[in-house]
């Protein structure tokens, strides 16, 4: 056991302060990491603030963890100290199910353990996430970063990349794919660049004209404002798939006439119900799909891992200190950032407080 | 040109009552079909009574016919004068797009031509369906009825059993799988006969105990009485398929929870909004698929008759005068009919009035 320092909320209103908490001592397939950075998701807003009324107090967020490997168990074969590394929203999983033996564990039949917020499955012990300056992970769910990306910049692609990457590689967008991407946040802009990536055609959807010069930075092809008369109506059954980043309820139907026969809905951003009702006779008529994913397999993710390294992809971030959470979340929860922001773990190294 | 004698409606209220049409005369690559029977589709009394805003009027309903061939075009490969043929919900489609090119002309990018309530795509005429004593269609629209199976009742394998037939096959039911259908009439039963010709293990899912014996006589494995406290509860996870087949808007989300990880829910019954709204988190979290299917192509219903000829499966029917339609409307309306009615044309063709 050793104690570390981190930042977690005591309650749902109490806000993130520091805190310190024991990280265990190396089990056999332990890893012990050295966090450089961090990303902050917009779950880790949802969670620390109880939103969706699962969270167990004290809770140390954070799951798109980077940092340096500076121990390792006995039975470690996969990484080796001083290897960089990746950590994403999983620390454990079953690892025989059906969902594990496929590679991914995400959907783990026995129900995968998330990195904070969660109990160990050996032994009970809550788990607490990257905002913090070490973490202790069983070595199969860190994946080795790739040389030459940006590290605080990777640090978003353990989980706002690998969530638009999984279901588009699992759906099969490939070359000449035409898709369709709504919303550009986190997620959003992740998904422009990885679809482009794969080869795809990719059209962002926007409700704002004062969007559409970034979305071309980013990657699109071509952008529509939804909002213009006749743009939604001019793509009526244009597009293969459309990757819906969307976070909150809308109205998915015109979105969905936009794609062809035998086209591919993919909902990530959303777990609310689907109001005002998706129309049947949009998924009857042209054997459309709606499909959700939840963000990705280890093997997944070091594919993803790949790919960006060859291509020389990484999220657009703003780094911040440890100690500016607060004004992180708040301008987060405005989407007042583009896209990401990023803890650099080195400024609650350095604090004395 | 012909006259034949049919029923149809004039008016929305008017009800069916004989008639009588012109027939074109044959086209080189057309049939002449002398209809024997013809099924009784709920959607036969949407179109007759106007229900979705969409009839012309009159209207002559009926796309579930078999029939015999009495004349061919000069160009007439397909069939021969003599052979008993079956004409579903479809008389034409454009045959070049992708769609057609894949064999689902039922999703033709140009859109298909119903056989009935439709325009000719050659000539504009109005298309008139198999609620008559002769029809005149394309030979690529007609299908061979295989020997051996009783014609009445194979008819409503035209619509009722390709609707269900189609997305089993499309989406990958085989000997094993887990099928769910919801739903027990036209569409619920074949889907029950059908899946378990594939092979798989099949659970009819009804509100009433006082449906199970019929169940397990229409070949489920299992019924679950979906009102019995905790009978929901404990499917939870344990389907590949959910063949949803209920006419009307109904709560998808207990049904969805019965899939595990992958699983795929499919709509054939309903064109409603989905009210209530489905839980994102419901597809999101198990990365589970919501699709639609409408009817067939016409190379999956020649297989579909295949499989039907060699397992002895046909859909179980009460055969009707003509004449007494509009009580089999009625019936049909409030659900009292096991599960179909079929007119015996013989009964309009030796009518005098």
């Amino acid at each position: 056991m050793s104690s570390v320092k981190a930042y977690a909320a005591q309650s749902a209103t109490s806000g993130l302060a520091p805190w310190s908490l024991e990280r265990r001592a190396l089990r056999a397939d332990d890893l012990r990491i050295d966090i450089l950075y961090c990303g902050v998701c917009h779950s880790d807003i949802h969670a620390a603030e109880n939103d969706w009324g699962r969270t167990n107090y004290p809770i140390v967020p954070g799951h798109e963890i980077v940092g340096r490997v500076t121990a390792i168990g006995d039975a470690v074969t996969k990484h080796a100290v001083g290897d960089v590394v990746g950590i994403g929203p999983m620390c454990d999983s079953c690892r025989s199910c059906a969902a594990c033996d496929e590679g991914v564990e995400q959907y783990c039949l026995n129900g995968m353990t998330a990195v904070y917020n969660a109990a160990d499955r050996h032994d009970g012990s809550r788990t607490y996430g990257g905002y913090s300056t070490a973490i202790v992970v069983s070595e199969h769910f860190a994946v080795k970063m790739p040389e030459g990306l940006d590290l605080a910049a990777a640090a978003p692609l353990l989980c706002a990349g690998i969530t638009t990457y999984s279901p588009l590689r699992h759906y099969g967008v490939t070359k000449g794919s035409r898709v369709g991407v709504v919303g550009m946040g986190g997620l959003g802009h992740m998904g422009i660049k990885l679809a482009r990536a794969l080869g795809a055609e990719v059209t962002l959807f926007t409700r704002s004209a004062a969007k559409v010069e970034e979305a071309r930075r980013n990657g699109a092809h071509e952008v529509v404002v939804s909002t213009e008369p006749g743009a939604m109506e001019a793509m009526a059954g244009r597009l293969d798939f459309v990757l819906d980043t969307v976070p909150v309820a809308h109205d998915l139907n015109p979105y969905l006439d936009a794609l062809t026969f035998d086209g591919t809905y993919i909902l990530v951003g959303q777990l609310v119900p689907l109001d005002p009702p998706v129309d049947a006779s949009k998924v009857v008529y042209k054997r459309r799909r709606l499909v959700g994913s939840l963000i990705g397999g280890i093997a997944e993710t070091e594919e993803l891992l790949g790919l960006c390294a060859e291509k020389g992809i990484t999220c657009d971030v703003e780094v911040v200190r440890m100690q500016d959470i607060a004004t992180a979340f708040e301008r987060t929860k405005k989407g007042d950032v583009r896209y990401r922001f990023v803890i650099d773990m080195a400024s609650l190294k350095e604090d004395d407080t």
